[in-house]
């Protein structure tokens, strides 16, 4: 019987202080990128440690990392858990941190009692989650979902060496012969951060991730005319910044139309032309980011828009752009990873609540491939991708042990 | 009798073209930075010519520029005619030059018919129009009416290479002994191009400009919480950017309910933070310039605007920093001087109309310390402070037609 055991809530917490040693920042936060010599650091803890567990370990032509253990049942393929190392420049210490240590502190009190699963376990550090050195984010595991080409992933240049992944792979030692598109899972799970703030705000201890969002992604540009802001008469005008604040508003609004789960929004990269308090702005350059987890949803909002914005460009007299830069497909877990989840809350009696990702994560690509699903923890007021993204240690604890339950179940005993 | 006297729209013309080659740029316009060596260069010929003209020259401890010419009433201040010979970086051919050079074509006209005024003439070219090197605007006609301290305009620091006003003006050879103070002039004209689309779009000659706008400038941010577009609810946000938008549609609006006098304008210089397409607005940074000729409802769209500021960060949670950066009175021109530019301009026949500079011009400062009136002229399509100003010959003739007869008019007829 495996019911009674847990996992150890200090180690786990002392891994992941540990990990967040590698690059600490001066305000308690963690910068460590993609494939940079502070990654590779990061990656040498981890081997030593996959290798005090006795795990043996793989790694693939992306640079991912699979440290594996041994079940009963040699046919099977393996059950992941796993996340990433690398961070957002000057980001925190618990996004994708979290998901590959709470994967080891798994392995490790299985160790302990002396478990054997019926599959293979592993734990899986995958490459550049973050996008943030090399763009797109999510690259290997979109490699391995099939989404990107492996050339085209291994040939991603870094925005600040202009170095190649491939390059930087080699030069770290990350370099591996195995093939990423060959591997296999009989299933994922991949334990986050919420990155938002309805756990924390509502006190709920695990949130049992079902879905995640679809999104699009926008660039638009409106340009008007630029001229004298006291000599121009007000009829006439093509203000390209009123443009701007009517799309704004709207977007703001088709995401209410949709509420809950909807999200809209023009982010915070924005470029207002030609630059002078006393001329009028003729040029502006804007991103939108629409999200649900219905992919119809999702198309009507789409649709608002485009006439929203076509609506503001002729009322103003902007030339209007929109180029819709990508298009992520709604995720919808496997039922039975969900379920597995959901059963070992209910057995360990914590708090749960379905919810939403929000945000893009490994997990999702994965779950192209094999069944998946995520847990989310609370984080401090939902902040993340920032230094003082914070998490507490019970409530790590609180989500490892369910992971470790849901493993067990969906592994099986050894026969 | 001087009623038939006109002035060579030719050699205006020319005076202008052979002006603007002095920091000629690729795309036809000027380049002249104040206290530059391309402004040196302008000076210079400036003063080539006004000696051609028979004038004394006194230059000033702001570098300003007086081109004297004696009347029959030796008591008697001058009647002042000029504007600026700096340029906008990039800038146009006409803004500030033609107002100089019209002067100077008055003084010929009279040299060529033999016309001594009872009152003396001055041609003026004053120092720092633009504001583009030296920060503020206007810093010389400033100091002479009482706005600016000497000592503080001349340790003003060029944006390029920090030498002061001081500095500059030593350098090429512009620092001269009289006191800019104890200048006075018994009235004051100044000649400019629109610098706005009305007198072009409606086909009039001149602008009678009775007044200029007064405004305010103001520097706001909203705060708001800056954090994840997917993870984040809709509720409970706290976008910056949501309250740019709905400040700059009130901007708008305010002026739109004082039409059509009043202007409201969120500037182009706007920053949004932290700059990513996948975080929400945390912080905005933008300005606001609001205009009008009447102070009283100057101050109306004061209240309204810090009301809807206040209003918009209290409905969003956003923290409201807004600080009025500069206050600059409206302006109306001397009811005499205005006079007596209707007056030539119903004596040439010529279509006019009343107008409000909307921007800030020497004049406004000047009239302060002396009676002042300004005439626009049309300029394509309203550009201005852009390589692509233009003006068409025959109109800058007829405004600078009307400029002698109103001089002759103030000036009076030698006794």
């Amino acid at each position: 019987m495996t019911d009674h055991i847990r996992i150890d809530g200090e180690r786990l917490w002392d891994s992941i202080m540990a990990m967040a040693r590698i690059g600490a920042t001066a305000k308690g936060g963690s910068h460590r990128l993609t494939l940079s010599d502070e990654d590779k650091d990061a990656r040498d803890l981890f081997d030593r440690w996959r290798r005090d567990a006795g795990l043996s370990l793989t790694v693939d032509e992306m640079g991912d990392m699979f440290a594996f253990r041994a079940g009963t049942e040699t046919g099977r393929a393996p059950v992941g858990m796993g996340s990433h190392l690398d961070t957002q420049p000057f980001g925190g210490r618990f996004d994708g941190v979290f998901g590959v240590l709470a994967g080891l502190e798994v392995i490790r009190t299985l160790n302990d009692h002396g478990v054997t699963t019926a599959a293979p376990l592993e734990v899986v550090n995958w490459t550049n989650e973050e996008g943030a050195r090399f763009a797109p984010s999510m690259l290997a595991s979109g490699v391995y979902g099939g989404v990107f080409d492996l050339d085209w992933a291994q040939s991603r240049r870094a925005v600040d060496t202009g170095a190649t992944v491939l390059d930087e792979l080699k030069r770290i030692g990350y370099h591996g012969e195995a093939s990423l598109r060959d591997h296999e899972f009989s299933a994922f799970f991949e334990c986050h951060i919420e990155q938002g703030p309805i756990l924390d705000a509502e006190g709920i201890a695990v949130g049992v991730v079902n879905a995640a969002q679809g999104f699009r992604w926008y660039d638009i540009k409106l340009e008007g005319f630029a001229s004298h802001t006291g000599s121009t008469p007000m009829v006439g005008r093509r203000n390209a910044l009123l443009g701007l604040a009517r799309v704004a508003q709207a977007v703001d609004d088709i995401a209410h139309e949709h509420a809950p789960l909807a999200r809209g929004t023009v982010g915070s990269q924005v470029a207002v032309g030609p630059g002078s308090r006393n001329v009028i702005p003729g040029a502006v350059d804007f991103t939108v980011d629409l999200r649900h987890p219905d992919a119809d949803t999702l198309a009507a909002m789409d649709a608002a828009l485009r006439q929203v914005c076509a609506v503001t460009a002729a009322d103003i007299g902007l030339q209007l752009s929109l180029e819709q830069i990508s298009y992520t497909e709604p995720v919808a877990f496997d039922p039975g990873c969900v379920a597995a989840v959901k059963r070992a809350c209910e057995r360990l009696g914590v708090s749960h609540t379905y919810i939403t990702s929000g945000a893009g994560h490994d997990a999702c690509y994965v779950a192209r491939r094999a069944p998946t699903a995520m847990l989310f923890a609370p984080c401090k007021d939902g902040v993340s991708h920032h230094e003082s993204e914070s998490a507490e240690p019970e409530d790590l604890e609180a989500v490892c042990n369910v992971l470790l339950h849901a493993v067990l179940d969906v592994a099986g005993r050894a026969s």
